[in-house]
C-alpha cells in the first residue's frame, strides 16, 4: 500500500500532472487531456456524453446505446432486477436471462433511472440562507434550502428529479436537473457464473475474465421504449494499449478531502466496525446458504453485496492503516493548516475548522452504538415498516422540515421502492431479521431502556418468527394503500411490524437528529470554512469529491507494475477457459463451455484503464475520443480500493469488459443477434452496421 | 474509552500510586500495600499462597483448596474438559457434572496443571549468550540457550516444567521451575446456564450473576489424589466493601512496554484484521449451531472461545482507537526517547532501539498473509497431523535447534494433546476445515503456488470433506503409535491428512522461520535494549509484562463510577433471579429454579475489585489477607480490556464469584454437601469446618 503515498501530493498542489479527477461536466479540465493526449472535449462532445449517460438511482451507472432507450449497465447493477423477477422453478440469476423479442422483455419492479439535462450554480443562494445561522441549526436551515430549491426546480413534476450537490465539501452547490425513468425492463442478462467468473476470490483482481454486463430498456409512460436523441455509438475499432479513455459515470463517493480527525475516525472506528460486522453477517449468510438450494438463491444477492462490501472496506481501511500514506495525509493538513494560520484574515475566518470538525468527530464516537437505534434491522418488512411510520408524520410536515429522503425529490424513489412488487422469502427475512435484532441487542447492551422495553423477555430469533409470521406487509398492494392512505389509515393500522417500528421511533429519530444536528451539522459548516480556505490558499483548479452525481474521468488502456510483475492491458477470451477449473467459482457456464469453438480465443476480453474511479461508476461506459463504447467499467484493482482516500496514477486501475467481447459473447454464446444488430445499427429492429 | 489515558503516567514514572501491577513473586512490591492497605505480605505468606497457586497449562489459573488436591477453577476453564467427557446423550455442558463420591471423578483427556515451585535469575547467563549474535541469529541463539537451561533444570525429569521467562521484554530472564501434573480429575461443574448466565451480552459486563467455576482434582502417578502440605483455607467471613484483596494468577500477556510502531500495528493490523477474522467465524458457527442439537453441542465450545476473543478483542481494539489514550502513549515514549537522545551513552548504545523494531513491525505487515500457511486451517486432525510430520524431523534434532513447541520441557504437553482421547465429531469437523481452508485461499489469493498446488480444481468443501472422511488420525492409539514411532514410523504412513499437510510445510516453515528471524528475533534483540535503556533512566521498581506466569496483584473490594452511575461492587443471588427471562442466555437452570426457596437471595453472588488482572487470570483465587479464599476471578469489565495496554484504577475492575455464593449453591442448588465439607475442612471426608 506504499504506493498510496505518491497520491497526495496531487491532492495538495491541486495541479493533477496524472490522469486523476473525478471531473464535472461544467467543469472539466479540457486543456489537460489536450496537454498529456492532444485532444480537448468541445462542448458539443461533452453534451453528447453527458445526455448519454445514465444513473441507476438505487446506486450504479449506465449509458443508452440506441435510439430506442436500450441501455448498458453492469450485470451486479441490475442483479437485484433479475433476482427479483426469478422463482424457485425460474433462477435468472443462474441462468440468465434473454429477451428473445422486444415484448418478451420484463419489468424490474424497483428500477429508477436518471439522465442529467442540466447544472446550475447555487452556490450563493445556499451559502446565503446559512450565513448567520447558529452551528446546532445549521443542518436543519441548510436542509430546509435545498428542499426548496429543489421543488422550484422540479415544479412538482415527477418526471423530473432535481437536486442539490454538495461539491468541495460545501465549497460550492450545483443544482443538477434529471429526466426521471421508472419504467425500465430487463432485456439480457448472461448467467452469474461468466458475469461473476472468479467470485469473490478474484473480485477487485486482474487479469479478470467477466462478463459483467447486463441490458435494459427505457419505457415511456405509453408502454412503448422511449425514444432518445442521444445516445452512445458501438466502437467499431477494438481499443488498444495507450488509447485514450473516458469514463462517463457516477462515482458515489470519495473521501480525498477529509480532515485528520476524519481519516482517523475511519480507520480507528469507522472501518474497523463496519468489517467485524459484515464478516459475521458474511459468516453467517454462507452458511445459512447451504440450508437448501432455496436458501442459497433467496440469500444470494445479499451475500453477493456484503462480500462486495467486505472487500471494498478493506482496501479502504488498508489505505488508512499503511503508515506512509497515512502520514502524507497528516503532512498535507499540516501544511494547509501552517498557510491559513500564517494569514491573519484566513487564520481569524477559517482557523477553527479543524477543530471544529475534531468536536463533531468525538461526538460521533460517543453517539455510534445509539445510532443503531436509527440503523435499525436489516429486514425489508422493517423498513417498508418504518417508511410507513414516519410516512405519516412526514407527510403532514412541509417540505423543508422533512427527513431528507420523504423530500419531494426524492419521494418518487421511495415510493417505487415501498411499492414494488418484490418477493420476500419468510425462511431468509426471518433469519436476517433474527441476526440483525441480535446484533442490535448487541450493540446497545441488554440493559438498554429499548431493549428492554422492545425485547422484553423474548429471544431475537422470537421476535423475528413472530413479526415475520404476523405482518401482512409482504403484500404489495396493501403498502401502496397505506402509503396512500397517509396518517389516518397508516395509524390505524396495528400490524405487528408497524407496532415494533413505532415502539421505538422515537428514540431512533432523536438519536439521529442529534447527530444531523451535533455531527453533520458541525462537518458541513466547517467543511465550508475549509473550502473556502482551500480555494483562498490552492485556487479552484481541482475537482471535488464524488457525490453519486455525473462526473467525467480521463485516461488510458494500460497496464501496471505490480511488485516486480507486469499485468498486460488486456486478458483474452481464451485466458477465461485457461482458468476454468469446473468448481465454483471458476466453472464457466455450460452454454460457454459448448460455444468454445465459435468462440475467436483471441478477442479482448477485460482491460484496465487509468481512469480515477470509485464504486457508483460501475456499469459506465468507457468512451474513445470519438464518443463511441470502448468498454464498460465493472471494477477496480485492489490498489483502486485506496482510491477513497487518494488516487495513484502508477498502481490505481480501472477494470472493464471490452466492446470485442461484449458483441463476441452476444453474438456466439447467446444467439442475441438481435441486441447486437441494435447495437451496431443505433436502433431497435436495426440490421448490423446500417446506419 | 478515556479514562484509560489516566493509566499512562504509572507506566512511564513507574511509581504505582494505584493498585497497579502484575507483580513476580520474587518482585512483590510490599511496601505499596503496606504504606496503602496496612498490611505486608511476608516471605512465608508469598510462599504459601504461590504454593498453593496452579497453573492450567492450556491457559488458565487455579487454587488448590484441599490437601487431597481439590483444585478450584472457573467452568470456563475446564470447559474443554467437560465438553470432551459429554456425549450425545450426557451433555454435562449443558446439565452440569457432579461426582457423588471420589471414584466417580473422571479424568480429563487433555488437561495438565504446574505448581511453581522454584525461581531463579539467569539474566546474565542469558544475555551473555547473545552478546555478539548478528541481529538475524539472534532469535536462533536465544532460543538454544533458553532451551539448554531449561534442560538442565529438569533433568529430564517429566515431572518438572522449567521454563525461562523473559520479563521486561529482555531486560530480565527468570527461570521458573515447576511441578508438573497430568492426572486431573473433573469433580464438579454447574450447568452452562448458571456458569455463563447472560451468556456472550453479559460477558464482560457488570453487574454478573455467573456462578463460573468447577472443580478438578490432582492424581498421583498412584491412581489416588494426590497431597499437598500447601492449599487455601476457604475463608469463614465474607469479603465486604474495601477489604483487602489478593489475586494469585498467571496473566496471559500484556502489552504495555509496547512501542509506537507494535501500538500502531496493533491498531491498524492485528485487531481489525482479527476482529474481521473472528467475526466471521463467529456468523458461521452460530448458523452452524442451528442446524441441529448435536451441530450445536459439538461446535459450543469454539462459539464460546470465539465469542469470548472477540469481545475482548474489540476491547483492546478501543483502547487503541482512543485518540487521547494513544496520544498518552505517543507522548511517554517521546519523553523516553528525548531522555535517552540527550544522553551520550545512551543514545549511543540504545538509541536505534525504536527504530529497529519500527522495522521489524514493517516486516510483519509484508509477511502477514503468507504467515497463513503457518498458522494453518482451524481443524484437530489438522494439528495432529502437523504435529507428527514435524516431529517426524524435529525428533532427530538437538534440544536447542527443534521448534520450541517440540523442546524437551514442553514435550510432555504437546504428547499428551496429541494422544488425547478426544471426540472428533466428522460433520462439524469437515464444516470447520472447509470454512478455514476457503479462509485461507482467501487470504493467499487463489493464484498463490501452495494454493494452486495442493487445492488444485477442488474447492475447499470438497478437500475438507476428503481429508476428514480419509482420515484415520481421529484415533488417539494410531496417534500415539506414530508418536513413539518416530521419523520411520510417520514418513512410512500416507494417511490423507499427513499428505496434506506435507504438501506445504517447507513453505509453512520458510515463512515461520523467516518471521523467527526477521521480526521475532529483532523485536526481541531490540526489545532488550530498550529495557536496559528504561531500567537507566526510570529505575527497576516496575512490573514486567504479563507473560502466563505466576503474579500477584493487589487491591479492594471496590464498586466504580460508569459515567453518571455507581456501579456497587457486590450482587446477590435475589439478583440472579431478577434478571431471569427464560429465555436464553437468561435462562436460570431448573436446578436453580427449583432450590429458589432454599437460596438466601442476599448472599453476595459476584462481586468487583480494583486487581489488575487479564486473560489468562481466569480461575485464580480472590485471597484475604489471612491467605484465605475470598472469591473465583472469572472475568473483567469492559474497561479492563483496555488492560492490555494500560491499567486504570478508576475503571478497570477484576470480576470474580463470590466465596460465599459458591457454598451458598453447592449447598443448597447441588447437595454438593462432600465438596462442601472438604472446603471448609481441609481435607477429603472432612467435616465441614473440622480442623
Amino acid at each position: 500500500m506504499k504506493r498510496l503515498a505518491l497520491a497526495l501530493p496531487l491532492l495538495v498542489s491541486a495541479v493533477a500532472l496524472a490522469d486523476e479527477g473525478m471531473w464535472t461536466f461544467n467543469g472539466f479540465p479540457a486543456d489537460k487531456t489536450k496537454a498529456k493526449y492532444g485532444f480537448s472535449p468541445n462542448q458539443e462532445w461533452l453534451d453528447h456524453v453527458r445526455l448519454s449517460s445514465v444513473r441507476l438511482a438505487r446506486g450504479c451507472s449506465a449509458s443508452l446505446v440506441s435510439a430506442d432507450g436500450l441501455v448498458l449497465t453492469n450485470h451486479h447493477c441490475s442483479r437485484h432486477c433479475i433476482d427479483q423477477l426469478s422463482t424457485k422453478d425460474k433462477d435468472f440469476v443462474k441462468n440468465g436471462f434473454f429477451a428473445k423479442t422486444q415484448p418478451e422483455e420484463q419489468k424490474c419492479p424497483d428500477m429508477e433511472v436518471n439522465i442529467l439535462v442540466e447544472i446550475t450554480d447555487v452556490t450563493k443562494r445556499v451559502q446565503a440562507a446559512t450565513k448567520t445561522t447558529p452551528i446546532e441549526k445549521f443542518n436543519d436551515v441548510q436542509k430546509a434550502e435545498l428542499a426548496t430549491i429543489e421543488k422550484e426546480c422540479s415544479g412538482g413534476d415527477e418526471l423530473v428529479r432535481c437536486e442539490v450537490v454538495n461539491l468541495y465539501r460545501g465549497g460550492r452547490f450545483d443544482l443538477y436537473k434529471h429526466k426521471r425513468y421508472q419504467e425500465v425492463k430487463l432485456v439480457f442478462a448472461p448467467e452469474e457464473g461468466i458475469a461473476f467468473f472468479g467470485g469473490d476470490p478474484d473480485n477487485f483482481m486482474f487479469p479478470r475474465y467477466d462478463l459483467d454486463l447486463s441490458f435494459l430498456r427505457i419505457y415511456g409512460k405509453d408502454g412503448a421504449p422511449a425514444k432518445f436523441d442521444h445516445f452512445l455509438k458501438w466502437s467499431a475499432t477494438n481499443a488498444k494499449d495507450g488509447d485514450l479513455a473516458f469514463v462517463s459515470g457516477h462515482p458515489g463517493g470519495t473521501s480525498r478531502l477529509l480532515t485528520q480527525a476524519q481519516l482517523e475516525y475511519d480507520r480507528d472506528v469507522r472501518w474497523p466496525v463496519a468489517l467485524a460486522r459484515l464478516s459475521e453477517w458474511r459468516g453467517f449468510l454462507n452458511e445459512f446458504a447451504k440450508k437448501s438450494p432455496e436458501a442459497d438463491r433467496t440469500s444470494k444477492d445479499d451475500r453477493f453485496g456484503v462480500e462486495n462490501a467486505l472487500k471494498a472496506y478493506k482496501g479502504r481501511h488498508a489505505a488508512l492503516a499503511d503508515p506512509a500514506f497515512f502520514k502524507s495525509r497528516v503532512d498535507a493538513e499540516k501544511q494547509f493548516r501552517d498557510k491559513v494560520a500564517k494569514n491573519g484574515k484566513l487564520k481569524k475566518e477559517f482557523g477553527g475548522a479543524w477543530d471544529g470538525i475534531a468536536g463533531a468527530m468525538d461526538k460521533l464516537r460517543g453517539y455510534r452504538k445509539e445510532l443503531e437505534l436509527e440503523r435499525g434491522p436489516q429486514s425489508d418488512l422493517f423498513s417498508y415498516a418504518r417508511t410507513l411510520v414516519r410516512w405519516a408524520d412526514e407527510s403532514g410536515k412541509p417540505n423543508g422540515e422533512r427527513l431528507t429522503e420523504f423530500t419531494e425529490a426524492r419521494l418518487p424513489q421511495l415510493k417505487q421502492g415501498l411499492t414494488a412488487k418484490k418477493p420476500i422469502y419468510d425462511e431468509y427475512e426471518t433469519a436476517r431479521l433474527g441476526f440483525s435484532l441480535d446484533k442490535m441487542r448487541e450493540e446497545l447492551g441488554p440493559d438498554h431502556p429499548v431493549i428492554k422495553k422492545v425485547y422484553g423477555q423474548k429471544s431475537p430469533a422470537a421476535i423475528a418468527a413472530e413479526l415475520v409470521k404476523g405482518s401482512k406487509l409482504k403484500d404489495p398492494a396493501l403498502r401502496q394503500t397505506l402509503f396512500e392512505g397517509g396518517k389516518e389509515k397508516i395509524d390505524a393500522n396495528k400490524d405487528p411490524m408497524l407496532e415494533f417500528v413505532r415502539a421505538f421511533d422515537a428514540e431512533a429519530r432523536a438519536i439521529r437528529k442529534k447527530v444531523e444536528d451535533e455531527v453533520e451539522g458541525a462537518t458541513k459548516k466547517h467543511g465550508e470554512l475549509l473550502a473556502k480556505a482551500y480555494f483562498a490558499v490552492y485556487g479552484q483548479n481541482t475537482y471535488p469529491d464524488a457525490t453519486f452525481t455525473l462526473r467525467l474521468s480521463y485516461g488510458q488502456v494500460k497496464g501496471w507494475k505490480d511488485g516486480a510483475k507486469d499485468v498486460p492491458a488486456t486478458t483474452t477470451i481464451a485466458g477465461a477457459f485457461d482458468r476454468h477449473t469446473g468448481a465454483e467459482p471458476f466453472a464457466l457456464p455450460k452454454s460457454w463451455l459448448d460455444a468454445k469453438g465459435k468462440l475467436a480465443g483471441e478477442t479482448p476480453f477485460n482491460m484496465v484503464t487509468t481512469n480515477d474511479i470509485i464504486g457508483g461508476n460501475s456499469g459506465s461506459p468507457v468512451v474513445s475520443k470519438d464518443g463511441e463504447v470502448i468498454g464498460l467499467i465493472f471494477d477496480g484493482n485492489l490498489a483502486s480500493l485506496g482510491g477513497n482516500y487518494g488516487f495513484d496514477e502508477a498502481q490505481n486501475r480501472a477494470v472493464a469488459v471490452h466492446s470485442a467481447a461484449i458483441v463476441e459473447a452476444l453474438d456466439k454464446v447467446y444467439g442475441a443477434k438481435r441486441i447486437v444488430d441494435e447495437l451496431k445499427g443505433g436502433a431497435a429492429g436495426a440490421k448490423a452496421g446500417s446506419p
